[in-house]
């Protein structure tokens, strides 16, 4: 096979309208894309089985929320105030970087200067520190030596690019005299951007509104009604499809970085003591490839192959669980696994709240790419929410056995209380509740020591006298019969496009006779199109046939293309190849006299002939996956040559 | 059957989450809502049929395209300019009205107040014109006669009240003293407000973009890639299923007027010169129920029940293919086909480029309600964007016979013409190549009555003297084997929002003998899940069985809620006949003995008992609605009574 050529594939996804940049003709907008026809359909196709692989299969409850969400509610998740990134400006034309981008971009040409000015100075060639005008002026990068010292700086750079500050990066965009590489012009210090699009809602002006950067908080929002339309049971799930929005300052990596963009999600409830799944047994023998944070320390980037168990890094085993199921799902669609890893969140990667982090990366042309995460989010932002609405987002559990325990109380004796110390009782109770047991245990003691007697502080600071008439203090018993607790959230979330994206670049291989004729290898169940159907020609004998045929196919709603056009065979079943389109029903002569019609398989280019209702009923499993194409070949014999005329 | 009673079936929808206000923590924002999982699942399931209906059926062209739009596309389309409506301030309080709506209402409350006072002065009990302090508050309007020219005048501004503008509206407000009716405050003169969601896209500030109002757009600047996609054949059709976007001065009446919305819209592209429609044959025989303009010119809201060709008023058979289609589907969902009507636009209605329009009005408590609109919108879209963009919507069609046509053209002698005219040969030029068919001819003659020579007029209007030697001008034979033309769109636009509710309208009941328990018969193909599983009791007995059943459900990718919870099991079948679940199989003690369980129906609530594996291929007939519960229970015996114990 040959070396993957990203820019062949691109064609090839231009030219069948698998996505195309939006609004082209009025000269685009990065980061925005259409999805034509068999875009469309392959991302239906993935968001139907993950909707059969989550949804259905474990009854989570599935919600579709608003986009346009108020700005108190993302204020409140941190999104108003953290949802951002750094930008830069050329001082003198304006124009606007994303400022971690810029440094990259800059120190990796650099060091690819480096790299080739080392390479001409070994074969004693160039003498370095050439093109000093072209240097300056930024505009291009030549072979240009480095210090030791400057080369080993910028590696470490760029080894931490994503986790630097505005301040930080200002100091390396100064240090290192990096400026717009287009213009040589010098940058502004970087100013934070938040990431979301601001809108109104309704006419005042007074309600401002962004459009969601994630489906989350809705599903948070609704926790309350979920609860109870799953009959108060613990743990459920809630889970939802849609788009969500996020205003690149400089978008880039086609489908990977998008302004907008269709995300599944899954909020997955469970009890902060007990975060089993009762399903972990299903999965426990599943091997994933891990990139635990402790590899990483070391610096290295190679995964280690085993269960979940054995990997005894994953926080609980509902994280566990979903890990496996997430890869299941990968690898139905089609991802490779050996182009699949787990890799776990740095610590300072985390969100300070978060217990485990796991990201599912999938390897592309573009790198490993972050295309599901999936994180402990503990009980965050169920309290934050009901911190500021006042709406309980808890779970009740009755208990079976009521819990009996101890504890020191305070008891004030309001009728001395009050009285004895007047306007001062305000501020003295205020210190007296805020005791805890140890303290309230401690006072007990210098109660009795003072013979009844001691002195306290009132919140005000000064100095009270009190004594065993104005307060009590013992211990107490106490039973509940009913347990509070504010559910942990696991989340599996998933960038579709990012999957879609890596998807087509696993699938795309040329056959090895013509490096012309690309492929798209999609599994049946994803494909966009089922079956082409194909006359042999636009001869008027196979018309009433192709018709006949195409209702068949669509009462048993399996997805056709049909290409009558006038061009010939092969070349229609390439460009059916081209759109992954796995099987081709061709109608040629032989059809016409005896009702028999072949089928050929995308991958092989090898066909069977029967007559329709043997290659409907063939057709309507493979295109289930309830067969095997292998399997078909051992049950009917292969068909060779098309009678042509 | 009981009166049908909205507060009752919002109470339903409300207890079982089909939808609820977004953001309702927060206080909610009007106009937006979250659909809970059965009212996700529900628009799913419409979604997924209307995909099959329609996209499928006929091969159309789907895509997915993007929300946010530069508002150079939707400045060129019309909808920044005319996408408005008119909004009135109070001047006091500031609350903003959308105006048309305020005095709708003002004007039915005192026509309200009318008919009361009339009524009671018919009974000789009360004194017209009381309560005048109130009414000047204008907090409450109880009875109070009205002149009958001003009442009158109030049923002709109703009659009227979509169709006015700005002015008009103002001139009602003032000449009837209309003020807020909350404050009695007096309102400021209507103001025209867009209803596009405004943001920015980009860090720049100087992109502007606008949440889309419709998919439409975004198809129609795709045209070139869906013909090419298509093989350069016409007819075909795009569509698109997606959000959309209205920011609504004052939402009202639940999920039928909102911010947020699902559109499916479908543009189909024709020949201008032929809009037949090559199924036509199919529906030529189906009946609808027409409400043409001439019917209601005469004030009548009575349809009439013919087939498209026999009511030879909608304008082309491709128009009219799409109405029995919208009908098909829409009663396929469960729609009654007694309470949908296709209204056409009156003139004044329709916008000044579409040659004919239809809705698809769906009757429910709020009225008559517009929930498809199907449009044939000539070729002003693709003309509008192709004039702004310079970029070519047209198809270009391959002649099987060219076309021959003589033409007079005119050929100038560059050889004597530029020498002899000089620095006036330009302006010369200019105005001959101005001149058409009978300008040339008319030429032609001057030049032979003058002997060859003649004057001219030049662009700057002095005359020249021209000769037989400057120029020739003759008859000429041309043959064009390719004609240009930009075609014609109808568009089908379904509120699948609006479908959803009216859908759950139609299909709401309650049982006879107890009011308390509401029904949603949805046809099995949509509701939300088909099959509830049941266990008679929560003793572990019925464990294992429940598990194995719900597995093999899911296997066949039936949507099942299983309902293991303590209530009883007439509580349990209650709850999910207001989920409009149409199924469920109950597991009792007998089960675990000889391995049989009960099939229930939601409708009939009869029940019959078979073995596991005919129950699943009964069921799962009865799910892909290949057989009916009155078949089933003719082949299977009804099942009277479970064992309790």
């Amino acid at each position: 096979m040959t070396a993957f050529n990203r820019t062949a594939l691109e064609e090839v996804l231009k030219k069948r309208f698998f996505y195309a940049p939006s609004f082209q003709a009025y000269g685009g907008v990065a980061g925005l894309y259409d999805y034509g026809p068999p875009g469309c359909a392959l991302q239906a196709n993935i968001i139907d089985l993950w909707r059969k692989h989550f949804v259905l299969e474990e009854e989570m409850l599935e919600m579709d929320g608003s986009i346009m969400t108020p700005a108190e509610v993302l204020k409140t998740s941190g999104h108003v105030d953290k949802f951002t990134d750094w930008m830069v400006k050329d001082l003198k034309i304006g124009e606007i970087f994303r400022a971690d981008h810029l440094v990259e971009a800059v120190l990796e040409t650099r060091l690819d200067g480096d790299k080739q000015a080392r390479k001409a100075e070994a074969e004693g060639s160039v003498q370095p520190e050439k093109n000093k005008k072209e240097k300056k002026k930024g505009k291009i990068q030549t072979a240009v030596k480095l210090e030791d010292s400057v080369k080993a700086d910028y590696e470490e750079i760029l080894a931490k690019i994503d986790n630097y500050s505005g301040i930080e990066l200002g100091a390396i965009i100064r240090k290192h005299g990096i400026k717009n590489p287009e213009t040589g012009n010098d940058l502004s210090d970087p100013v934070e951007f938040n990431l979301m699009f601001e809108s109104n809602i309704g006419p005042t002006g007074h309600l401002k509104g962004y459009l969601r950067p994630e489906t989350a908080q809705g599903q948070f929002l609704n926790f309350k009604r979920f609860l109870e339309f799953n009959n108060d049971k613990m743990p459920f799930a809630s889970a939802s499809i849609g788009r969500s929005f996020r205003n690149e300052i400089s978008p880039r990596s086609g489908l990977l970085r998008v302004r907008e963009f269709v995300m599944a999600e899954i909020e997955h409830y469970v009890d902060p003591n007990n975060k089993d799944h009762p399903r972990f047994n299903e999965i426990k023998d599943l091997k994933l490839r891990f990139l635990p944070r402790v590899i990483q320390d070391e610096g290295k980037t190679e995964p280690i192959e085993i269960t979940v168990d054995e990997a005894k890094i994953v926080d609980n085993q509902t994280l566990g669980y979903f890990l496996a199921r997430i890869q299941l799902f990968l690898t139905k669609l089609g991802i490779k696994s050996d182009r699949l890893r787990f890799r776990q969140h740095m610590l300072n990667e985390m969100a300070h709240y978060a217990c485990d982090c796991w990201d599912a990366e999938i390897q592309s042309s573009y790198g490993w790419i972050e295309c599901v995460g999936c994180a402990d989010r503990s009980a965050y932002d169920l309290t934050v929410h009901s911190n500021r609405t006042k709406e309980k987002l808890i779970v009740r559990e009755s208990l079976a056995e009521p819990i009996v325990y101890e504890k020191t109380v305070l008891e004030i004796n309001k009728k001395v209380f009050g009285p004895k110390l007047r306007q001062h009782a305000k501020s003295v109770e205020e210190y007296l509740t805020s005791l805890n047991e140890e303290q309230l245990e401690a006072l007990k003691k210098s109660l009795q020591d003072g013979n009844g007697g001691t002195k306290v502080p009132g919140k005000d600071g000064n100095q009270y006298e009190i004594t065993n008439e104005y307060l009590s203090i013992n211990r107490q018993t106490f039973t509940e019969h009913v347990r509070e607790y504010t559910p942990n959230v696991i989340e599996p979330s998933f960038g579709i496009g990012r999957i879609l994206y890596s998807l087509i670049e696993h699938v795309y291989w040329t056959r090895e006779d013509d490096e012309q004729r690309a492929v798209l290898s999609f599994p049946p169940r994803v494909a966009p199109f089922k079956c082409l159907l194909v006359p042999l020609s636009n001869n008027p004998a196979f018309t009433d046939l192709v018709a006949d045929l195409s209702k068949r196919l669509r009462m048993l709603s399996i997805a056709i293309k049909v290409d009558d056009s006038s061009n010939s065979i092969g070349r229609r079943y390439a460009r059916n190849d081209e759109l992954g389109t796995p099987f081709a029903v061709t109608i040629d002569f032989q059809s016409v006299n005896d009702g028999t019609v072949t089928l050929r398989e995308r991958d092989t280019t090898k066909q069977i002939r029967e007559n329709v209702d043997t290659i409907l009923q063939v057709l309507k499993d493979l295109v289930e996956e309830n067969v095997t194409w292998e399997k078909v070949m051992e049950l009917y014999p292969t068909f060779v040559t098309q009678q042509l005329e």
